[in-house]
């Protein structure tokens, strides 16, 4: 796999939304099913679960990471993001929302990202102002990314959801050794 | 900026390292002087919190974040990591923690990174298996770094350090429009 702005962005971003949505189906079965000993869930009050007072809640870290991931291509070439309406009420809905992030990303053309380091990138609450496409990559769209996605899986442990790294990680392509 | 194996990887780490330090000022100052109704935050356990019973507590976060970061550039050409003991009892030291690791990544030559996506990268806990240098750092290094990260600023967050997103992405390189 050659290095490019499209490798190291789109395919990630569409693994770690696949990892997220088996986050959410952890939450769903340990609602349905709790494990002996373990604390009920109730699925309402988990997505507007936060860690802090004035942080966003699952149900908005979810929507920022498909926000993220969905914007970097379309604002690379100078285009509206795929709007979505952030209208989720269920984790049902939720799981939705990832897949059509996902759909999104899916359509993207290598072509339509690499080569497009040097484009000068808008984003609207800084006026006046331009990233690069490469510093729109390596310095928000990557971090900010995972930021959302490792707050939405943070939130769930923290409410009882067993969760463990592979399930961020999801699975890693490993060979066997000649 | 060419998109290369280094680009995304190296300078993303020193940056994200930084801002994980800043975190740990923002921590030690609310410790020395809160603010005004926040609650008083004992240091020592700070460094123990953690957001679940069977999650790592914010010391080592800051430790596995190193790690994950140490050893890319190492392990793409079959090194062993410089080692770190990992026996940070004190904030200061954890900062120094970071600091030793920023300098192992400014030590790092683009060369010994970009052409490795073929390496065969071995990791001790896949015994008889490898990955790619780009599945290594696509898969696991750049989502396990951010990983780590994120949950040491969510450990603070929810211990309540008033940090936000701009603490967590730090300075972005913007430019004038023309």
């Amino acid at each position: 796999m050659n290095t490019t702005l499209y490798t190291v962005t789109i395919p990630v971003f569409i693994k770690s939304l696949e990892n997220l949505s088996g986050f959410i189906d952890k939450a769903v079965l340990h609602a349905e099913a709790p494990a002996e000993g373990a604390s009920a869930i109730n699925l309402p009050e988990l997505m507007q679960a936060r860690l802090a007072p004035d942080q966003f809640p699952f149900v908005k870290q979810v929507q920022l990471a498909s926000d993220t991931a969905k914007a970097f291509a379309a604002r690379l070439n100078g285009e509206e993001p795929v709007a979505m309406a952030d209208t989720e009420t269920t984790m049902e809905e939720l799981k939705k929302r990832i897949d059509a992030t996902i759909a999104v990303l899916k359509e993207v053309k290598p072509e339509t990202v690499d080569g497009k380091e040097d484009a000068q990138v808008t984003i609207k609450w800084f006026p006046g102002k331009f990233i690069t496409g490469f510093g729109y990559a390596t310095e928000y769209v990557l971090p900010n990314f995972f930021f959302h996605v490792t707050t939405a899986y943070a939130i769930l442990r923290h409410n009882g959801i067993q969760l463990g790294k592979a399930d961020f990680l999801g699975a890693i392509s490993l060979q066997d050794l000649a």
